[in-house]
Order: structure tokens, then sequence, then C-alpha cells
């Protein structure tokens, strides 16, 4: 009996997958009713509730009480972390988040502040700091069309950094990337980490998500000429609302 | 109060972290009871549970009515993408899981299956398929000592490969890149895709996931020299046993 239904509700869910896939149900539309859904299918109204499970699941829609199920805007920020490191006409550093958003026609914006913390071990560890040594983190926290998206907290060296802008609270017009460069530590090699978890109450909170949307975390470590860490950034990207993509060619 | 209490449940979470990251608290150490953290910390069982809820949702510990709060073991799997292009002693494409798993001493497995299959239309239109078109699909459970780890499904455009070693059950010891090449298909460029979602109930059952376990989805696809999409790789990564790493170099 359990292997029967099993196949029932994903044949169910096959075929409104297939809607969703080939645009027949666009984003923003409404599925039919749980009470439509039984008849058109010939099945149960438990049979209904997990295929729509698995389609809420995969995050192809919403379920609310008020509006049914939805057809989610399935169109992710695409990030492309390589883009950070190719030269710019101007010459200055591109940052991923704002290149990404900008190329889709969309505003983005940040908070940002400026603090000397003792990091916690895993960000000390990657930088290399000696026992007791601080470092200058700049904290964003960014905006798509002034919806809170995903943060950015970059932690550099004190000692490296505390007589430079990077210290010093507000924006850097041309990059804290730029100004490692000027500081005789531009970054030629660069590590990405990418895992992903659910997120704790805090980035909940910051970020509005949805109840049960896991985050990816996306590291970046900077090593200078002589393969020192000099820039350690982490991204909390939540997963419903961004893609990383590498592309890499052979030749 | 909400705030007064948030600040307290977040400082009892941050020294429990800051012993599981230096660890003093090493994987599968059990962390003291709630009646004594409750002691400890002079605060509520109800603090003390936020702080551990913070803990599990980072994926820094588990929780069982019988074993209490125990580390977990954080080392994740280190795929490396980037190693599959490398051309190896052999000449051979490296396959990123078995030497992921092969470098750290462990012991790589697989469950295979082979099915000729009209794909999903994401997968259709990301090989570029023609309405109707066909697809091989290498359907991969693959395991580390024993366990389920991740799942990997590749397809090709049925067309070119149907009459290769592809097309016939079991596995291929040169490796399906490989047949590619010989068919006059090598992969020159990729593009690798990754995101994060819920498992659906099919996923989770199959990897023995454990319960509000994120997985990353990481898909790649691989262009020839023509630049005709090859081959579409899904790979399902639970994210608490997986990291993803890119190393990039501006020289």
């Amino acid at each position: 009996m359990k292997v029967a239904r099993s196949v029932l509700y994903q044949q169910v869910a096959a075929e409104l997958r297939r809607a969703i896939y080939s645009g027949v149900l666009g984003p923003g539309s409404q599925l039919p009713t749980e009470a439509q859904l039984m008849e058109d299918h010939g099945v149960s109204r438990n049979t209904v509730r997990l295929a729509l499970g698995e389609l809420v699941n995969e995050g192809l829609v919403t379920r609310t009480p008020r509006r049914g199920t939805v057809v989610r805007d399935r169109r992710p920020l695409l990030i492309y972390p390589q883009r950070e490191l190719e030269p710019q006409p101007t010459g200055e550093l591109r940052e991923a988040f704002a290149y990404a958003v900008a190329q889709e026609g969309r505003a983005p914006s940040q908070y940002i502040e400026v603090l000397t913390v003792s990091p916690v071990e895993e960000i000390a560890s990657r930088l290399e700091l000696a026992d007791g040594e601080l470092a200058v983190v700049r904290r964003r926290l960014r905006f798509v069309d002034g919806q809170p998206y995903n943060t950015n907290d970059s932690y550099f060296p004190r000692d490296m950094v505390a007589d430079s802008e990077i210290a010093r609270p507000g924006d850097i017009a041309r990059g804290a990337n730029r100004v490692l460069e000027e500081l005789g530590h531009a970054q030629i090699r660069v590590v990405d980490d990418i895992w992903a978890r659910m997120p704790n109450q805090e980035e909940a909170e910051r970020l509005q998500l949805e109840l049960g949307t896991p985050v990816m975390v996306y590291v970046r470590v900077g090593f200078d000429g002589a393969d020192m860490p000099v820039r350690v950034a982490v991204s909390v990207l939540p997963a419903d609302k961004h893609l990383i993509r590498y592309e890499l060619d052979r030749r």
C-alpha cells in the first residue's frame, strides 16, 4: 500500500512540476485548489497534500492559507564569484553582489558598520592571526530594491589596515580590495568555500527569511603575493534567492 | 524583556561555540547537561534551550534524548570541482567524488543504474534537446565507508551516446567523460551552478538525512569544442557532509 501511494503522489507532483518548469504555470500563478486537484487526478486529499509538499520542499511553490498554493518567482540572483577578480575598464575591482544586481536592472544598496573585533576561532585561523590579534570587520547587510537579501562580513588583520580607509566607518567608493592593493597586499589568489546550513535566529530575523529556508555560506579567503591571508569575506546567502555560478575553461 | 533574553542566550551560545571551535569540546564530546548549563551560566532552562537550538541550527551539535548534546564531527567531505578537469598522469579524468574520498583515506563506492528517459524540462533545456528528444541518464547513489553520502545523475543526449558504453548498464572504469572524448565530444568548458534547498522525501530517505538537513544542488554542464552541451551532471549533496571549494589564481 505504501508503495502504491508513494507512486501516486509523485505522479501528481511530476505533472505539476512539468507545468511549472515549462511555464504553463508561471511565477505568481495560483495552482488549482486541493479539491480541484483531487478531482482532476482522481486521488485523495492526502495524496494531493503529499504532492504539494514535494513542490514546497523543492522551492517551487509557497502555500499560505489565504492565497493557496502559488508558483514562486524562481529567478535567483546569479552570483559570479570569478568576476570580482577580473580587471575592470576603470581598473577597479567589481564587487560581485552589486555587479550581479545591476546586471538585472535592479537597485543594490547596503547598510555597513565597521568594527574592531576579536574574531571567532574559525575566522582567526583562516586569517592566520596570532593569539589575541585583532581584526577589522566591515559588516554589510545588503538589499535589492529595498528588500534585505544577504549579509557580507569582510575581515582584515587590524595591524595591516588600521591606518587605512578600511578601518574607518562608511563606504569605500573604490572598494576595500583596491585599498588592500594600495597597501601592497593585492589579492592574487583566492580560495572559495561553499556550504549550506539552516540559519540561526539572528540571521532569520535580519534577512526576513521564510520558515524552513536554508542559507548558503560562501567564504572567500584572499591571499597576497607572499601567500599571506589578507581578507576573509563571509557571505550568508538565503538559498531561495541566490545561485552561485563558476565557469571553467580547459583551453 | 525580549531583548534581554535574546542577548543572554546568545552569550551562552557564543561561549559554547568558542569552546567547540577552539577544540576544547572536540567532535563527539558531550556538552554539559541542561541543568549544569543553567547553574554554570545562572540562566533559565528556556535560555539554555535557545542557546543549544542555535548550535543545532548551525550544525555544530546534535541533540538526542538518550545521549544528550554532542559535538558533531564537522569535517565535511571536500569537493574540488576543478580537479575533474585536470589531466591525470594516466590521461584519465578524475571523478571529483571518488578523488575527494580517496584523499581522506576513506572508501568510495556506488550503486549505478543506467536509463533512457524523457528528462524534465530543466534538464532538457540545459542539454538543448529538441522536443521529444531522449537522454541517457547514469544515476548514482554514492557511499563513503558504506554510508549513503550523495547522489549524482549524469545526463547525455541519447543520439550522441546510444552506441557507446555510456548507454550500457554498469560502471565505466575509465569514466564517462573519457568515452565522450573518444566520441569526439571532449568537454572543454563547463558551467557549474550551486544552490541549496530542503530535500524532498525521496532524497531524505535515499540519503538517510537527519530531519532539517538541507542539501546543496551542484549542476555541471559540459560543453564540447563546438560549444554544444554534451553532459549535465546533477549532484545532490547533504549540507552537513559536504563542502565545495574553488581556487582562483589571478597570475
